[in-house]
């Protein structure tokens, strides 16, 4: 049994956008400070963090004075430097640990991870030149999409492959990064499971949520997902599974294919997730919070689900729906602080309640 | 119509406890930035703020640079040094506005200004001198409780007189300030209401909530109260009566005795109020949110209730019992970032929620 930080204590985060953010603020609840880390000026999280620290991941100095000013270092984002992760873990704790960012930043070491575990994911290949591509569509065919191995998010360095004939331009979209061709998975809908592990060993997953994407981009998220009971054990088996197996700190968002023959990994993300926002309103203790306890070496909270949440994404233009909605009962609107409502670009969310009976 | 301030504006504070803190978080979720001012070093408020100024209300330099660089002034507090308020108002608004405070800052005034509205409180008579005070509990008898005039809080400045021989010591108690003598009302239970008024006129009031004191301080706020329907409509219609007069702009709490009569009022406090912090998990819109909405011009919440919930405060020593309150189901727990937990000082509160049936 290891002792939690004393309250008071400073969390660093890496990245600085509305994950960081969101975390800062649930680090206050718990009495802790934050302490952020972002290449970019202003960045959202700064505006409600302790202190913040602007500069490279290439800046070993400023590195160096940031894991001193820090008691523990989590991230809101898996594609961080190997380097930058070296320097800080010689003086600081990193959590989730490295072993979950080596196996997520790769698409194919994850894949292959998951595989191990006994759980089931889209057939894939690694493919770099016009000859793999061809051999892996031998074997996997069409429709698959082939996606960049690392550094792809919200849907970009995807391409998909309707035909043999979408192979060179998909090809031409990878830009010579080395990738993977996943087959097409025939599922019903997307669910993901935020799950949890503690320091001690403790997990506990939040319901899992039914997801909607558009585009690529997540666009709402439905709780209680429409699973049968059996499935919503088995994601949450699946979830711990993984969790424990990385000997994992923290949150991590699981995300499902359910499809007739049982449920399929699609990916999973090492920190808090677009699709666990709903917990904010739902549950006592939300993922971010849950995400700071892991952190910092509390026990977790149960997760429990008080109410039913239907979570919608704010993407560019939908902020001009903020006026309505924020009249709108039982509503309640998350901003990110982002001064520019660029197309595509996540500039809020909103949790749509359902009140007690 | 007024327009809203622009999303990114920045709203300064005046005072950086916990209710500024929780005032910093909630302008966060509508993407606002916070300025806190506080002469006390390192505030609680300033962990989550975007700037903090650390300077003395007496200092006309910082409260210049401090209005110089928001957009709209507020406060957690509402004994704030009149000749700071004259310093700021000359450069922006502050919301709620001089009215609000000039009446609240004194037990009579607010006590005349809350008999002239047609509403009943507690029999008064202002006093000062012992034969002051034998005069007026010549009319006002005991039970009663002398109370300083201005800038009492949490039962501070306060003696109860349950005879006539109680009263020197009671006066002594004042030391010279001036006092009010209350007359004892004969209440059931006490409840609050905490009520909302945009800058357009129109009113938000929050389901009343109701009050256990110990020790004169907030100790549960249990929603919902025990009240029938007749006294809930006299409440919020009390409430708004109060807001109007006021031309009020902001979160305001109403505390009212439910006597046999009906509802007496106790006190009014121009701010975000303790007992109206289970309003963070039972409704979308909590308190902190609907005043940042007010100041900032933007529309009020509905200010529904989405499940019932038990609030507790954690004073002093209550910090022990934290480490068992993280595990317990659907309880969240809400701390201030507070260096040190002395005896009566609030350090945190829980909010209990009922589940979904």
């Amino acid at each position: 049994m290891s002792t939690p930080l004393p309250l008071g204590s400073t969390i660093g985060i890496l990245g600085g956008g509305q994950l960081g953010r969101m975390l800062s603020v649930a680090a206050s609840r718990l009495g802790y400070k934050t302490h952020i880390f972002e290449p970019g000026a202003n960045p959202p999280a700064g505006q409600v963090a302790d202190q913040v620290t602007t500069a490279a991941y290439e800046d070993e100095a400023a590195l160096l004075a940031f894991a001193d000013a820090v008691d523990v270092i989590t991230y809101e984002f898996e594609n961080i430097p190997t380097s930058a992760l070296d320097t800080l873990e010689a003086h600081r704790p990193i959590r989730p640990g490295r072993e979950a960012l080596r196996v997520s930043q790769d698409r194919i070491t994850e894949k292959e991870f998951l595989s191990d575990l006994g759980l089931t994911v889209a057939p894939f290949a690694a493919v770099q030149t016009k000859e793999e591509l061809d051999a892996a569509l031998d074997t996997i065919g069409t429709p698959s999409i082939l996606k960049t191995r690392r550094f792809g998010y919200d849907g970009k360095g995807q391409a998909r492959l309707n035909s043999q004939a979408d192979a060179p331009a998909a090809l031409a979209d990878m830009a010579g990064s080395p990738s993977v061709l996943e087959g097409f998975v025939n599922f019903s809908h997307e669910v993901s499971v935020i799950a949890a592990r503690g320091i001690t060993g403790e997990v506990a997953c939040f319901d899992p949520g039914e997801n909607v994407h558009v585009g690529g981009i997540l666009r709402t998220t439905t709780i209680p997902a429409n699973l049968p009971g059996s499935m919503r054990m088995d994601a949450v088996l699946m979830a711990s599974k993984i969790l424990n197996a990385l000997d994992y700190v923290g949150v991590m968002g699981v995300e499902l294919f359910v499809t007739k023959d049982g449920l399929v990994v699609n990916e999973i993300a090492p920190r808090v997730h677009n699709s666990g926002h709903w917990t904010q309103n739902g549950c006592a203790v939300d993922q971010f919070e849950q995400h700071i306890r892991a952190v910092v070496g509390l026990s977790l909270g149960d997760g429990k689900r008080h109410s039913d949440v239907v979570m919608e994404n704010l993407i560019g233009d939908d902020m001009d729906k903020v006026p309505a909605l924020l009249s709108e009962p039982h509503v309640a609107v998350h901003l990110y602080g982002k001064a520019e409502a660029k197309a595509g670009r996540k500039m809020g969310h909103v949790n749509r309640v359902t009140p007690n009976a």
